[in-house]
């Protein structure tokens, strides 16, 4: 059909490793989870404009889903498949960090893509050059989280009440996600693999998640918070 | 900047007609809460497939939503303001058919889109050639309808009765959007004007509702109904 077909594919799909499928399959639903929770959240949304930006930030998650689908399919792997064994996890970090009010949604769709491209920032250096380059490509900045960043700084200078309350929350938000990601690494030994290999040594998990929990509280202070 | 600013915007916007503005308003709340509902749905889908195929229909919404609110700016004119005279009727369209199944939902999403696109698709004709780009873009099939065509096609094989209660649900989709779209015309003097003036007599406005009647017709036997 076109050049794709000679330069990314033969016609047995190239297989890709278990650790790199999981990965991708965390990230997919990942997106899948977020666009769900970020578009429910956007009809708490106090304005139009409000509401129609959160919905843009959840629509381009879904704009990231479809290139891993595509990337999977061009594998011979089904997306459902991949996604399947991460579906519980995020399911239950989304019901243990449910928002009760707009701002709290705000700082969870900043705080979990900001959280989201770290990791998989981090993780892009141990992969093939294809799958890196779309992992790159998926957490490119879309700019829709200046708006939290507006609407979060703005909130909080005029009330400082809200200013502790959302720090509590973006840490909450982080702990409970870290929770999740101990369990998913410890279930999937190709994962656990990849970050291993990855990282060079044992102790490269716990030094990767000090890293994302560093990132994380930068990012805390870029909204005003923490 | 670019090439646009030369070609498409002198520093003071191009002013556009009241009609239009009214129009692309319209499009424009029709897609936000397209996304809205179609997101909601999303969630009652009773596989992962459908879920994301329902939220990738969403999604693009957004994407033709945020066409839509470039092109207002452009000519100085704000998407909030434009849409604000027709959030309330879409939104009683929205709380009147309101799916009570995920077969509903489909057929709701499949009918919205190809009601919206049969409606601006006639009037496009009737802009400016700019103006018109822009609708025809925006209008342009995503390819997602060939789902819900697959879905309730296969649906209504499986059982009759299903298939004469998706046929009445299709009826009144239509007679509510008739409804709304009827009370947004005798509101809007511009808008009226704009359908008046493109169809060429009083009788234009009719003529329009029984064309949008007959494509509606076609639609629900492309999914097996009706």
């Amino acid at each position: 059909m076109s050049d794709d077909t000679q330069a990314g594919q033969s016609v047995e799909a190239r297989a890709i490793s278990p650790g790199v499928v999981d990965l991708l399959g965390v990230l997919a639903y990942g997106e899948l989870s977020a666009f769900d929770r970020m578009s429910e959240d956007a009809r708490s949304a106090p304005t139009v404009a409000g509401r129609a930006a959160l919905s843009a930030m959840a629509a381009a998650e879904m704009g990231h889903y479809a290139k891993i689908e595509r990337f999977l399919a061009g594998h011979g792997m089904d997306v459902e498949e991949a996604m399947r064994p991460f579906i519980g996890h995020f399911d239950t970090w989304h019901a243990s960090t449910a928002p009760r009010s707009w701002l709290e949604s705000l700082v969870k769709a900043y705080v979990g893509d900001g959280l989201a491209a770290d990791l998989y920032r981090a993780m892009a250096g141990w992969l093939d050059e294809e799958t890196k380059g779309l992992v790159l490509e998926v957490l490119a900045d879309t700019g829709h989280s200046a708006f939290a960043e507006r609407e979060v700084q703005a909130a909080i200078e005029r009330d400082r009440a809200v200013r502790d309350r959302l720090t509590l929350w973006g840490r909450r938000l982080l702990g409970e996600a870290l929770t999740q990601a101990q369990y998913v690494v410890a279930e999937r030994d190709g994962l656990a693999e990849l970050i291993v290999t990855g990282t060079g040594d044992l102790a490269g998990i716990a030094a990767l998640f000090r890293r994302l929990q560093q990132a994380h509280g930068k990012r805390m202070t870029a909204l005003g918070l923490g």
